[in-house]
């Protein structure tokens, strides 16, 4: 049988948020959080339309979730977002106890994992889900960017 | 000649946050950013108020000193938080390149310290401004707490 519902389904649906955060000119990330197959948050990097450095599409997404379910923990939740989250969305989702971290890309300049940001004993992280689709998307940002300046 | 606004004056002011954030039955634990020495954020932990685990007292000040700038950036600014920021803040911190961060009490367990969160290069950190009163307050929330379940 073919699961439709897959790392790869969801992670397509963080990579809009991102081609959203894109069109705004913001940093292209985005996120979704799914519970029992079901898409309860999803977001996208919002720090310069908000001027606010802690607008993550992640931070966004654990708020909007908690929102959403009546209660500010997210365990039987996963998280997909486009990039390795950094030292303060890990530290977001350590408090929200949530049991799945799903990443695309890595950040090895300034993603948790080069930063040796703790999760939570019951989060479980794995990464590498379009990959190459979400750096390629991040990357070209920067080159316009770079182009642009 | 006396310093009215040194380290002491603003801690007490984070600490009237605190003790705003205990008489509403959330860990008490309060912020204020000052530029100039002159406070432009104020907050308190609103955990249990808002549902949402990322409404931590330094990440609302975050917000709130940025919009009050009207950029997102807090350099030549000042946190004080009445305990040491946990990785979420200390990581919001470094992207907002704050100029400095003073804390009350360590916290042991679960603060940036310990957590070994990466500050950003242009921030200097320094902790035990009224130790005692900060730390007091949050065990006085934590015994009355566990006496009344």
């Amino acid at each position: 049988m073919i699961e439709p519902y897959d790392d790869t389904y969801f992670m397509k649906r963080a990579l809009q948020e991102a081609e959203e955060a894109y069109e705004q000119g913001e940093i292209p990330i985005g996120a979704v959080i799914v519970a029992n197959n079901q898409i309860i948050a999803r977001a996208h990097n919002l720090t310069e339309t908000l001027n606010d450095v802690t607008a993550h599409a992640e931070m966004q997404a654990i708020t909007s979730a908690a929102s959403f379910l009546g209660g500010k923990y997210l365990q039987k939740c996963t998280l997909y977002v486009t990039i390795e989250p950094c030292q303060m969305c890990a530290g977001a989702l350590y408090w929200s106890q949530i049991s799945n971290i799903v990443y695309g890309a890595r950040d090895e300049q300034r993603g948790c994992i080069e930063m040796g940001t703790k999760l939570h004993p019951k989060t479980g992280m794995k990464g590498g889900v379009l990959a190459e689709e979400c750096s390629q998307l991040l990357k070209k940002f920067f080159v316009e960017k770079r182009n642009l300046n």
